[in-house]
C-alpha cells in the first residue's frame, strides 16, 4: 500500500500487538503488511486451507510479521495468540459460494464452527480483546431494493451466507451478552493484489484479470450489464483499521460498500485493456450460477462514512492497474 | 391426542414410514404417538442429551414405535433410518436460551452442524424425502411490531436463535438449491403433557406448572402483564401433520403462532387453581433474563391458515388442565 494512501487512523497501532486470522488471505495479508508498516507487533494466523484464499506467497519478504498456521478453532494453537493481542482482526473464513453448495458442512466447520470456537476462546483468555471482523453483504441475498443497509432483511441465497450471517451475528452477540468488544464489516466485491487466482470460485474480478494477463478468453454470463459495486483492497485495509480504532467496540455492524459501480463487462474490457492481452465475450447464464447470483445490488455504507469517516478512494481503473502491476512479475506463484 | 381432535389431514399418513428426530422430546413423542395412531411406521431418534427435553418416559408403554438412541448428525446411525422413511420430522435440538448462553458450543452442535449433516444424509441417501422442520419463532428476537410475519427481519439475540435461524435457512436452501422437499415451522411458546420440567430454562410455562403441582411458589418477573401468544401442543401436532400432507414442499416457511395471547400472571394464576396447590408473587426483572426476554410479541400465522386450514383450538384453561391430568399420576419421572 503506498504511503499516500495512508489514514490518520494507521497512527493509533504503532506500538501495539494485533493479531490477524486468515492473514496469509487476500484482504488479512494487506491488513499485516499495512499494520506492519505502521509499526504494530503482527501475527497472523493461517489455516492454508486448500482451495481458500492462503498462500505463504503474500507475504514473501515481508518483515516482522509471525505467521502460524492453524486453525483458528484450535483452542491450543490460538489461546497463546489471542491472550498477548490488543487487537484481533478476524478475517478467517471461506468466500467461496460455489464451493458452499458443493459441501456444505466444510464451509459450516471454517465460517460457523471455528469461528464460535475462536470467540470461546477470546472471552475466556482475554475478554478485554478488540475483535473486528468481516461479514459479507452476500448475507442480504436478492434485495428488493437497488441497495441494501444494515437493517435490510437477511435472506441468504447459499449456505455460504448462511454460514457467514451466524458468525457476523455471534460476533453482535457476544458485544450485547457477553460485554466484548467486537465489530463487524459486511464487505462487498473486493479485489486487488494477493487475491486467489488459482481458481474462479472466488469472485469473477480476480478471474477476468488472471484470464486477461494469460491471454485467455474471459467469458461473460449474460449481456454484461449486471453492476456490481467493487472496492479496491486498500479501501477495504482503510475501513478494517478505522473501525478497528473507533473508541468503542460495542457489537456494530456496518457495510463497506462502494461509490464505484461498474459493470461487469467493464471490468473485462478494463482488464483486457491494462493487461495488454486476452479478449472476452457473452454467453447465455447457466442455470447453476443463477441460483446464487445476487444481481445488481448495491451495499449502502453511509452509517460507515459517518462513523468513521471513510470513503473509498480508488477507482476501478486504477485498482486494476495497480493489481495487475503486482502479479506481472509473480504470477507464476498465484496459478 | 384425543380422538375428538384428529384433523382430516391424518388419514393419509396410514402405512406411511415416518422418523420423528428428538422423539423422546416433547413435541417429538406427541407427535409420534399421533402418527401411530394413525396407522403409520414410526421410528424415532433421539440423542437423549443431558439436560434436554428427551425422556423415555415419554413414549413408556407405546406400542409399535421404534427407538432409536443416536445423534442425528451420525452419519451411520442415520442413513438406514433415512432409507426406509417417507417423512421425516425433524423436530431434534436445544430450545433452552439460557444454556445456549452459557454454551454457545452446545448450542450449535446440536442446532445447526448435526442439522445440517442430517440433511446432507438425506439428499444422498434420499433425496426423495419429505422433510418437516421445526424453528422457532425466537429468530425473529425483540420484534418492533406487535406481530411477526415471515418475512419481519431475523434479529436473534441469543446463540439459540442464531443455531436455529441457521438451521431453519438450511433447511429452506436444500429445497430451493438441491430440490428436495423441505418446509419450516416456526412455534410460538407450546406447552402441553410430556414438556420437560426438571429445571427451568426450556420456558416459563411447564415450570409454573410443576411448581404448582407440587405446592411451591411461582416466581413472575416484573408486573406479570407482559403477554405471550400460548399454543397447546395437539395443535402444534395437528400443524406438523397438515404441512406434511401438502401436496408439494418447496422450501416453504410458516408462522405456528396461536390465538390464545395471555398474561405471563394469568399463566401462574391458572395453574395455582387448577393444580389445587402452589402460589406465585412478583418480583423485579432480573438483568441476565433481560437480555434474552423478547417482550410481548405474537407470532402472525395466517400463511399458516391460508396454506393448510389450520386453526389452534386448544385454550389455554384446557390445556394446563389437560397437562395436570397428564403429569398427575407420572409426576416423579419428569421431576
Amino acid at each position: 500500500m503506498e504511503s499516500g494512501q495512508k489514514s490518520a487512523a494507521w497512527s493509533g497501532f504503532s506500538g501495539c500487538t494485533a493479531l490477524v486470522t486468515g492473514g496469509l488471505g487476500f484482504i488479512g495479508s494487506a491488513l499485516a503488511l499495512a499494520l506492519n508498516e505502521a509499526g504494530a507487533r503482527v501475527t497472523v494466523v493461517d489455516s492454508l486451507s486448500a482451495g481458500d484464499g492462503g498462500n505463504r506467497e503474500n507475504l514473501n519478504g515481508a518483515q516482522g510479521i509471525e505467521v502460524v498456521i492453524a486453525d483458528i478453532g484450535d483452542k491450543l494453537s490460538i489461546q497463546p495468540l489471542v491472550e498477548r493481542s490488543d487487537i484481533v482482526f478476524n478475517l478467517s473464513g471461506k468466500v467461496s459460494h460455489i464451493d458452499s453448495v458443493n459441501d456444505p458442512l466444510a464451509d459450516l466447520h471454517s465460517n460457523t464452527i471455528s469461528q464460535l470456537a475462536f470467540l470461546e476462546v477470546c472471552r475466556r483468555t482475554k475478554p478485554s480483546v478488540r475483535i473486528v471482523h468481516t461479514s459479507t453483504r452476500q448475507i442480504y441475498g436478492k434485495s428488493e431494493t437497488a441497495s441494501v443497509t444494515e437493517e435490510s432483511p437477511i435472506r441468504p441465497i447459499d449456505p455460504n451466507g448462511i454460514s457467514k450471517f451466524a458468525s457476523d451475528a455471534y460476533h453482535r452477540m457476544f458485544a450485547r451478552d457477553f460485554g466484548m468488544k467486537t465489530a463487524v464489516l459486511r464487505l462487498t466485491n473486493t479485489f486487488g493484489p494477493r487475491q486467489l487466482l488459482a481458481h474462479n470460485r472466488q469472485g469473477f474480478i480476480p478471474w477476468f484479470i488472471r484470464t486477461a494477463m494469460t491471454g485467455g478468453e474471459i467469458t461473460i454470463y449474460g449481456d454484461g450489464r449486471q453492476t456490481r459495486d467493487i472496492l479496491y483492497v486498500d479501501d477495504a485495509v482503510d475501513a478494517l483499521l478505522r473501525v478497528a480504532s473507533l473508541p468503542e467496540l460495542t457489537g456494530q455492524v456496518f457495510n463497506i460498500g462502494s461509490p464505484f459501480i461498474h459493470s461487469v463487462g467493464e471490468v473485462a474490457a478494463l482488464s483486457v485493456e491494462l493487461a495488454g492481452s486476452g479478449s472476452f465475450r457473452l454467453i447465455p447464464f447457466p442455470e447453476e450460477k443463477k441460483r446464487i447470483d445476487v444481481g445488481s445490488v448495491a451495499c449502502d455504507y453511509t452509517a460507515m462514512t459517518q462513523a468513521t469517516g471513510w470513503l473509498p478512494s480508488i477507482t476501478l481503473r486504477d485498482g486494476i492497474a495497480r493489481t495487475i502491476e503486482y502479479f506481472r512479475p509473480r504470477l507464476a506463484a498465484y496459478l
